[in-house]
């Protein structure tokens, strides 16, 4: 029973949590407080209470799901043959992201709510020293086994490989005024003529 | 005399504009009222509605104002010798926005906002399809003079420059995590790469 009720428990946050990014996404972090998410997930704010008790708890737990969707995305550069391999694969699987304004939405507003609120920045700045580290860790790993030029900043490329994909996902807010493929294909070529020897 | 009141005129309406964009990277879109504008210029609201008759009138001078600036910011792509020095003249000529605070909030700002606000969307629009129109066309004439790769796609190319040079702005909200000057170099080091023939 026990194990069934933590499934349910899980279930119902992760819903929780995407109804809340939605609100947010349309209307901004400030202006959604927590009896528009009740509404809009159909439930009773002692219902809802059970799971977050702030909507600060809620942009925690965003902040901590990032975190682990970070993580999966660049699983593959611990697995592949090669880092620039690896690299582009992490690239191929954010595709679906060129163009979502849902996702676009989201991290503009977690931008800017993030540059106003020294609270959240922190929050996200952990996520986000998450993937840096790992992206610095790969290409440093490249450099030492020949596969990625050894001429290269590895700090400040992943920083600023980091800062292209941002810009890429914020852009998906508004339409593409490119087809979807060719953002892909121009992040993939960007990347085999950084790195490659 | 006129011209004298002209000059002035222009003046007072620069400085506004500049105070009001302070307000909003600070405070947000949204939660900056006129009252808190006109206190921040120590101007009465009389004296403001002069220049400004309100917010979405300073938002619209904003996205003129930025249209304006990336004129200038491009401008080297006229006038170098080859479209690849001029792109490096370009975006030296952007390393002081790289970790600047204010410009990283503002571009943040504009972003959530715009995102949910279709008629700042649209005003931006503008001034990026600006943008993205001039750097398209720098591809393609370098394509033809032989100086910039032939087997690139110059729209999903200069698509994503904008993307790069946007998310490396906003980043400038949050404390770099390398210098400045190797944010610069990386990015030189990318044109370099992926425009190369």
């Amino acid at each position: 029973m026990r194990r069934r009720d933590d499934a349910r428990h899980s279930r119902q946050r992760a819903r929780i949590l995407e109804v809340a990014q939605r609100c947010f996404a349309v209307g901004g972090f400030h202006q959604t407080g927590m009896a528009e998410i009740c509404a809009a997930a159909g439930m009773s704010p002692g219902a809802l209470y059970r799971y977050f008790d702030s909507k600060q708890a809620i942009i925690e737990a965003m902040a901590e799901q990032e975190r682990q969707d970070n993580r999966r995305a660049l699983a593959p550069l611990a697995t592949a043959d090669n880092v620039i391999d690896g690299l582009l694969r992490v690239v191929a699987g954010l595709a679906p992201m060129w163009g979502s304004r849902a996702a676009g939405r989201l991290t503009l507003e977690v931008g800017a709510e993030a540059a106003r609120n020294d609270r959240i920045a922190e929050i996200f700045a952990a996520a986000d020293a998450d993937v840096r580290e790992l992206l610095t860790a790969a290409l440093r790993t490249g450099q030492e086994r020949g596969e990625v030029r050894r001429n290269l900043d590895p700090a400040a490329t992943a920083f600023v490989l980091i800062a292209l994909v941002d810009g890429l996902i914020g852009r998906g807010a508004f339409p593409l005024p490119v087809p979807r493929k060719a953002v892909s294909a121009a992040l993939a070529d960007l990347i085999r003529r950084l790195l490659a020897p």
